[in-house]
């Protein structure tokens, strides 16, 4: 695509400095010379991992939202502290919140949540040769470990029951990984 | 899970008030007693639209995105007017942004895209019986359309190329679909 496309920056003005997002107001030029405002959530970024046991249980955990006043079901996740490897974010967060401790982490999927608005990337990882042990949850944090089929999670995802963008990604990887498996 | 995992309001400030999203800093209760801040980005939720053409491309759209100043591939896609059917914007945005015209749109997919700040929801349909036709965007929008086989699309997310969660989750899909139908 032609660079003409690029919305230049005429100003930039912070709204709000959290602790976790920063949120700016960014005047923009357009590629039709106008100028328009770009409202953009700034956040540390994250981790997911996918742990599948050796009883081919996948490790989910069911956590209070406060955005949508809702229990979810997630794959175990967590946020990247400033300057952390991602693997090992994958591999501090798997153990923190299921005590399930993987020997590698291997990178499968990587994306931003919702471009149009935030700069929130996830990186996707596969645990490796997890056992089990003890959790060791963070001191305000409250979640409940389950375990799910692949069978029982394609149909949690198609009943609207896992609604989750990350967990999706991670439950249609691993049902396509199978499925290519079985083809050869 | 117990209901005494649920966070109890304390006190909700708004903090922004924008053309798209709203931010709130929430004061909660956690399950142990204590207080803690919760930082929400409010947004209208959006639909994303898989359409393959009789070719058997994936339609995609090249857009430049403020947030991570860069270009990505992306489903078309759009915001929910306030009031609009999901079904209803997945025709007129799939018109808006590439000109196919939708006989019917199938919901397959559904869900939160950052469920720890956001109560972004995206609803996914499955464009039937596309034909092509003028696009129509809005005056200040700037997209290319491009289409692209299911293998490629699936190298591009292998190689980083498509970073977008609710494009990863379509082509997971689609390919899903696929190795499924093989298998019967």
């Amino acid at each position: 695509m032609n660079q003409k496309f690029v919305e230049k920056t005429v100003s930039s003005q912070q709204i709000f400095d959290g602790k976790i997002i920063k949120v700016f107001v960014d005047t923009v030029e357009l590629p039709n010379g106008k100028h328009a405002t770009r409202e953009i959530v700034r956040h540390p970024g994250a981790v997911g991992i996918l742990a599948v046991t050796k009883e081919n249980r996948v490790l989910m955990v069911k956590q209070y939202r406060k955005p949508m006043n809702q229990f979810l079901y997630e794959i175990p996740a967590g946020k990247l502290e400033p300057g952390e490897d991602p693997k090992l974010c994958a591999i501090r967060e798997l153990k923190e919140e299921t005590g399930y401790v993987a020997t590698n982490m291997t990178p499968f999927s990587k994306f931003y949540t919702s471009p149009g608005f935030a700069d929130e990337f996830i990186h996707l990882f596969y645990a490796e040769g997890i056992e089990a042990g003890e959790a060791t949850p963070d001191e305000d944090e409250f979640v409940e470990l389950v375990e799910l089929t692949l069978d029982e999670s394609i149909e949690m995802i198609e009943k609207g029951k896992i609604v989750d963008a990350k967990t999706i990604i991670s439950i249609y990887y691993l049902q396509m990984m199978l499925l290519k498996g079985r083809e050869k």
